[in-house]
């Protein structure tokens, strides 16, 4: 088994501190992101879309999007639990999960590649106007997010779940999309210090 | 428990879908979202975003966002299994229902937000360019999931699974966004024909 990654683009560093948390070790395969490389043959052999990350298994099968694969290695091992517990707290985390992918994650996705001139080989056609709208977008999820978090640890409830990793990445992903946390939801930034502290933030 | 339901708009028709397939009634509360009923107090106490379909519990627990409702009765109640089978089963229908997701439904969704006249007060500021370049996306992935059908009789494999839904309340709501599955696209086509046959997409 092994894992074609892509640095420190967000997605394939989800899966990363997904295995991480879950003390799961599995060879990676470097793909230089930055050279356009997940565009080669190698990856695009593995997946049609040319994303990244990739899983593939000794038998040749393959499988991708990182939280696919996050769910495969939950499965093959429940603990820690990070899609949650029991039928409802398994819910909740697919809530929390959406709601911080849909309103954060992707809005700061958007952001970074409609407007960052880096990204105008990648994102064909760059709509600024649309680049700039996910930055309000973003922003006011955030407000959202911090009045929840002023009443619990993680962003799912009391537990590190998957919804906290998809926080983490979308939030440290701001920083190239050009976006900050204001000064003033003090909750997000006491979550954000807390997460980044962990040791799977590294990975 | 009671589902507050939005009618035809496709997140909630989802879940009707999903609870039809699952032969689970749960009593409905209509919300006009024509009438922007679903921006009024009754839905915002319940959900911050304002969205439907939102899941109240008799103890007034509250779960939103339509596949983590789905994912609730899941759990409750596995089969028929709609999130798929086994460790790799699971992961594969995920990986499906992000793609189908993220690729089809995001972009039809857009296209129709960012260029129906009728949706001008609901996505402010209406992107117009935004929603042109997602036609065009929406039609790219669909050329990818025709190849995908060609081989299989449902989008995840041999058995029916959450990301048909996801796919068919995808392509129905082309219609509205005036999209079209390309004639040459046969595949789509008997896919799309032989899961509208099925009782529950009447839901």
């Amino acid at each position: 088994m092994k894992l074609f990654d892509g640095g420190r683009a967000p997605n394939p560093r989800r899966t990363r501190i997904f295995l991480a948390e879950k003390d799961i070790t599995i060879p990676l395969v470097p793909v230089d992101m930055g050279a356009l490389e997940h565009k080669g043959d190698a990856i695009a052999s593995r997946n049609p879309l040319r994303r990244l990350p990739v899983l593939e298994f000794d038998d040749g099968t393959i499988l991708c999007e990182s939280v696919a694969i996050c769910r495969y290695f939950e499965e093959l091992q429940p603990e820690p639990a990070l899609f949650g517990r029991g039928a409802l707290g398994k819910a909740t985390v697919e809530m929390w999960q959406r709601r911080v992918e849909f309103n954060l994650f992707g809005p700061v996705s958007a952001a970074f590649r409609h407007i960052h001139p880096a990204m105008k080989e990648w994102e064909v056609p760059q709509v600024s106007e649309w680049g700039e709208v996910n930055k309000a977008k973003a922003l006011e999820f955030m407000q959202l997010l911090d009045r929840e978090l002023s009443g619990r640890e993680f962003v799912a409830g009391d537990e590190f779940s998957i919804a906290d990793i998809t926080g983490l990445v979308a939030v440290d992903f701001m920083k190239p999309a050009r976006i900050s946390v204001p000064e003033e939801l003090v909750h997000i930034r006491r979550w954000h210090k807390a997460i980044s502290s962990r040791p799977s933030a590294a990975a």
